[in-house]
């Protein structure tokens, strides 16, 4: 319910912006929704432009290239750091399979799934845009996960977790290697989860 | 040394073959160098046919289309297939670690390298092709590994062991994550081996 006191939200022209953050947000909510729908190769930067009511030289702006708005809208308009990072929290005993279990979750959910699948087309597409991509999402999940900055052993073991999943995400859902699409969530993460385990909690990696 | 007494190998003309079997292997041969050379989109059918002394139909005859032929090249004259299950055979006890020490030190070696580059890529680009590569290397691997053919639970092993080995591999070696880069070969068998062994020993999957 929207208060009768509340200030009217004005309608925007697509000529002046009200400011830079909301501007910058407005470009998010439109590339989230067609990221969402259209995929990353199939939503432009033109497209997502006309939606937020910008042209696209600000989007270049505000983001720099198509990559780069990607790992910025699904670092911050998307569920997939914050269940990540979600994940990660919690008893250290199960941490593994708590972390396969909502990556798997994330593919199943037809939403984050695009979105997903446009993370490895983005990564796989540009060299340049992985690391920036790891930056995004790496750093929205320390942020909120209990690790220690810097230590590379846990470093070294969110990169094999994340190369783990990645690798049995594409096989399953993109190459759809039947042996893997015929196992349950539950059969992946019981048969997974302890792998992650060891990559999240072991001191010798 | 060519021994004296040996027939001369006839000098080809690009007409008449002397028959499908070596003009199959005629084919592998210039693909296995040009693959090697230039990897899977560097390598045109046309300049495979042209090495071999054929013309494209007739590849197209024998193996329909690049990415059939970049898998019977990859079976038939390139050492991964053999060295892979190689690593399979012997003490089952250790059978992780050989399995993931023999995957990483192929992509090591520049020659095999660039047809494993060319594995991943003909494998992402094509929905189609990705069966019948599975199904040729691994029916490959399965007459020399000591499988009961046919049995699930070591399929599935298997098909979580080259996801897991491959999502590594392309974040390594493609994106360049630092974190698996800085790795030396011995870290990351002793990283991956072990999740590789439950994956190729558990009764359980």
């Amino acid at each position: 319910m929207t208060p009768e006191t509340s200030a009217p939200t004005p309608k925007r022209s697509t000529g002046r912006r009200v400011g830079p953050t909301e501007t910058r947000g407005d470009i998010l909510d439109a590339a989230r929704d067609l990221f969402a729908a259209h995929g990353y190769e199939g939503a432009s930067l033109r497209a997502i432009a006309a939606r937020a009511g910008v042209d696209t030289g600000l989007i270049r702006h505000f983001f720099g290239n198509k990559q780069s708005l990607f790992a910025a809208t699904v670092a911050d308009r998307t569920v997939i750091p914050e269940r990540m990072a979600a994940a990660l929290l919690g008893p250290r005993e199960t941490v593994g399979a708590r972390v396969a279990d909502a990556y798997f979750a994330l593919w199943e959910d037809d939403e984050t799934r695009s979105i997903l699948m446009g993370l490895i087309r983005s990564a796989l597409t540009s060299d340049q845009g992985v690391g920036m991509l790891l930056e995004v999402i790496g750093g929205r999940i320390q942020e909120t996960a209990p690790f220690p900055p810097g230590k590379d052993g846990r470093m070294r073991g969110l990169a094999l977790t994340s190369a783990h999943l990645v690798g049995v995400a594409v096989a399953r859902h993109l190459l759809q290697v039947p042996m893997l699409v015929d196992m349950t969530r539950e059969e992946l993460v019981a048969a997974v989860g302890p792998s992650l385990q060891r990559y999240l909690t072991s001191p010798d990696l």
